[in-house]
């Protein structure tokens, strides 16, 4: 393995179901990616999605977007780094980059943004205790690029 | 049109993302048709699954098989169809044929076993203003073969 | 139904599957309408995309995006419209509004950018028998809006 | 962890795409699981199915099923344990136990049979240098229950 794996990457093994008669990973499979990547991310920060959730406080996609580089084929070995770009009242933002172990070459970078809601589906803001721990992880980031 | 579809035959046309890198479809989404055909046949039956939901009655599937006898291709036309094959107590089985539309020829049969649960996941018995309904669509099945 | 499907428009009924724990549509799943909407717009311009496949010309995905602005729901019934918004070299970019059938509430906007490859996935240009098709659509579009 | 997990053993960590609005797992996954419980299992044989493919041998699904026992749950660590149970011509017949690794819990047990096929998905035997490996597996394993 040529690539460093840091808390928070996720490690992605390609399914031969992610695949398509193309020959490749169909592309909507990243979002899915991008997915386990994001709550990966948040779990290394020391919070559970599975208990925000039982607490009523849901983080519902707003936007998604990817930019494909690569194809990623079955049985490829891949991480998907995520990294806290922007934490604002109830919104969150979260960027990604999917690696190819092997090489370290990147075959898609992508972002999503969020926004928590309540059981009702209605917009909250993000309690403190979990906001001051999102902000922590996104001042990291700022000071390490 | 060479296949005659009735009410409770349930419309498929392949996806591409339901195709893999052999250029067939991958064998697990038969089963999602299989749930397409289940809720088409209830429907048909003059019920509601989402109703059904509503009101704390799940279907919960705890047996399913499948037998594939020719691959499904991308954007294919199929035809699901099903049969209520067996009611009793908390208990439902239902046995599906997906036929391609243009020629009629079978790809795959199948049958999945359910227990009525509740919102608890605790099985229960269909009430008799469902079971009633079940019943009639099995006898009707039974008569017609 | 409240809202007019003209040809090229894609159907779309919300599948148990494409439901999530939130108890609405996984967000990855727009992704496969979006597809959907493509390839039936394309067909209703005259193409296969089947067919294009078959001489070895595909239109891989390079971007995806998608705005959600109202969840879809298991059984909703929904349209997908897709335009031609860029046709140059083998460059082509579709948008998509995904609707409620009963309503015309718009549930999800998106865009894919593709570039045209062969079979080695290398970038070609879009033949001109296709590229005029793909232009007209383009032109159509931009009288009507 | 209280269970062991041997050579051709895979993990699974529980999506949460893989949900459905029941709040579990959508039963069709489990046939995903059990394809990614067998190529490990192959894996461990010391074949590879990405090495076999490039032959043109492809392992095509002519029956599953599966037997659910207990829901698995977001974010839940799985194992699939994998067993070949026959091997004869052109049939291969493995079976599955998907367990929670934290306890140990079944909850899902299945079996798929499979026949080789090759490019032009017509079937064929398996060569003797894979057949005989299949069927040092076997061995081993009727030996071992």
């Amino acid at each position: 393995m040529s690539v460093t794996v840091i808390d928070g990457d996720a490690r992605v093994r390609v399914r031969y179901a992610e695949t398509d008669q193309m020959g490749v990973v169909y592309h909507a499979n990243y979002f899915i990616w991008f997915d386990i990547g994001r709550l990966e991310k948040i779990r290394s920060m020391g919070c559970e999605y599975k208990s925000m959730e039982a607490e009523g406080l849901m983080i519902a996609v707003v936007k998604a977007k990817a930019r494909y580089q690569a194809p990623a084929r079955y049985d490829d070995d891949l991480v998907v780094r995520t990294e806290v770009s922007e934490v604002r009242g109830s919104i969150i933002r979260f960027c990604y980059v999917v690696e190819k172990t092997e090489d370290g070459s990147v075959l898609c970078t992508g972002e999503t943004v969020h926004v928590v809601v309540g059981r009702d589906m209605q917009r909250r803001r993000l309690p403190e205790r979990y906001a001051s721990i999102f902000r922590a992880a996104l001042k990291q980031q700022t000071t390490a690029i």
